[in-house]
């Protein structure tokens, strides 16, 4: 592990493409490898993957712990993640790791968790195309898009999301149907800042899409944790109940 | 001049229903008078209007001071207000005065001023239909909405929107040709707050429709300022260089 | 009950004030009680109390129906509080409820579930005075407060509270010890709203201070949820899988 | 000029340095140069400097655009500065330029523009203390801070700063006297982003203190805008009137 470089985690649950022949022909090794593949191309990161069927979900202390940034995929499995591994996750994310949630991991325990909300939405399987609008021209999420994404086919997701109101809307989307949504949000969670970024729905070649790699790519890139910031302050525990005196 | 009462001030530019035969057939006494009819049934509001052919184009001192919440229509003759009428409204809003900005008033000094940010967005006059999504279900400004508004015709306004992120949004548009837009967003400015509301082009019939007039109402209620606070402690006039010790 | 009330149910651990005579001798009939008594004064309000001992720890489905707005002290007895009572909480603030999580309720379960963050801060059991700066003047929450509130003395907390970045920042503290730390504060969850509000350490006659039972007040009558709005709309619980076509 | 290097202009009214005594033995080749010297030290930056009693008071729009992050420091000389200058500076940090206002800079025609507020706030020149606590650790402006900063003297900036609310809060103040001041804060504007800083006054070393220059290294090296974003897009100037079709 070199130390200069970012380190990424594509964690995904990884069962649809096991199952399902559709996914799997289009992710033949998994979302989370097709992910993978794109960021291992970048001289700053480091990648690695971790999957739900792997020793403690793939969410050992040791993995987060060499983690900076997350990438959480999820959808049918949410449940079989276990409390303890979405505490670890929780309390990285407060120590400075980054997460990025994608798609159907709107309901996952730890997305959930960190944003205090149900985190519910509407939605709808079927024919639509999404168009995802650039709100925050000039975020580094944002850097090399135009100022829009249009994707063919995905799932629709519509307002009204049930998220907190997010430190920053960075994308917005319509779908054929007439449906909006907020599918680019960052908030800060203690040290920690999550992305949560809509598209990707299993059965659609969405994480094929250079543009969407690119969104993926740019925001492993922005929610690394600065250098000499709350781990070096605080080490990698957050202090319980510091008593300092100016 | 009932003290008890919300003074709500219904101000417009006037020009397009002077000139323009198809809008005046629509408004034949004004936006503001369309407006002002339905806020004058309330209980609880006293309601006046302005217009920009007025004595200090209806922005005097005296108008402001007994304005609680002022509501703003113009697209033509923006650079015809005053620069010292926009400071008054200005001081007004910091004072506590509500403003509710609506459609091309986006692009008004008064706004622009309070914004700080250019307001620019995209635009086209053409058939689209708009859906305003709720994002922010509970809202007081919400009330009596159900998830969405339906609009047969308006004019389009798309993203990027160049507004500083909302204090909180609550309504996103969609548009026929696939564009959103953030149509309902607040932020605080000073003890006053602002309410930016999209529709309304002059040759569309939007300030007719029961649900648009809702938002309206709503939003004046829920802007009024509260008793006992800003103006009471300060007075009506800002204070310059306050030096209390604790 | 009557329903054009606004129902208030404080709800309190209630465990120092029967263990230890000091605090025992400044809340007779618990903290509760002396916020109740207060809060029975306005017209608006119905007033109800509940506390951990009761059966199903004063949170019942049944209670949390009937209750607007829900204010929270807890301390020492934080963990005792069911995981069950606890969800019931979230999703009445989800479908509307207010809340106001009062001092040391920083560090309970419903307000660590809210808010995604480990809610730590620091603190220290001294001599401190404290005055509280009002940050947002003209918000309801503060009318007929001046531009501060001071304590004699308090329980000092200090910065970095780690909270989700505010929807709007109302107080902010300082202490005889140099430290700062927000005092008031409030977030959207769902369709209710959430107010944390610092004073108040069971040992200090804090909840007697009128200014403070002001703060609260004002705070009670802010959150309550609108009338029309989100429950009228879904009805009490919030919907699953709401697939409505435009 | 490196172009792969970002480009930062500090610019300085330097007026106290010229006619105090008391400043000039501070300051002796005005504040400016004391921050630019600083700067000047790390390789991803070149630095200039620009003054009010240059051509076009130092803010041409050859210097702006040849400028990815303008520092600012102002106080007595406000009204001199020109308003074409005011809207060059506006239009940059919407075109993408970063923005450091520092100190009395808060009352500058070129941060009341950015922010639409009256940016008032209490001040008092007297022995004061101050200590900047840190309020959102893990911040790149925070790099190499650890949870306080102590000032042994300042001038005393007090709230309520009549600002918008900020999208982040990053130190909070405390002063001798009791006061709390927000110190840190950053806002969006358009494509680009600004940051008030408010330790500095002129009869104090402040500028010369590690951490407060290690502060303003790091916001220099944050705000810089991405590179492929806006400008790329857009070209130099905003569009006006935009109507591109999905």
């Amino acid at each position: 592990m070199d130390d200069q470089k970012i380190q990424v985690t594509v964690w995904n649950e990884f069962q649809h493409e096991k199952r399902d022949l559709a996914v799997k022909s289009i992710y033949p090794d998994g979302i989370h490898e097709t992910i993978a593949s794109h960021l291992r191309k970048l001289d700053k990161v480091e990648v690695k993957t971790a999957t739900l069927d792997q020793p403690e979900q793939g969410l050992s202390q040791q993995i987060l712990d060499s983690t900076d940034v997350l990438i959480w995929w999820g959808h049918i499995a949410h449940n079989q993640v276990s409390n303890e591994a979405v505490l670890r996750v929780c309390q990285r994310v407060w120590e400075g790791m980054g997460l990025i949630v994608l798609h159907s991991g709107h309901f996952s325990k730890v997305f959930k968790a960190l944003m205090g909300t149900s985190c519910n939405l509407k939605w709808r399987e079927a024919q639509d195309s999404e168009i995802l609008w650039v709100t925050s021209p000039g975020h580094p999420i944002t850097a090399g898009i135009n100022d829009h994404i249009r994707l063919e086919i995905e799932e629709m997701y519509g307002e009204h999301f049930d998220i907190p109101e997010p430190d920053e809307t960075i994308f917005i989307s319509s779908f054929t149907g007439g449906e909006v949504f907020r599918s680019g949000c960052v908030w800060k969670r203690g040290a920690g800042k999550v992305f949560y970024f809509r598209p990707g729905h299993e059965t659609h070649p969405t994480y094929h899409h250079p543009l969407i790699l690119r969104v993926i790519e740019n925001a492993a890139l922005w929610l690394a944790p600065t250098k000499q910031t709350y781990q070096q302050k605080y080490g990698k525990h957050f202090p319980i109940n510091p008593v300092p005196k100016p």
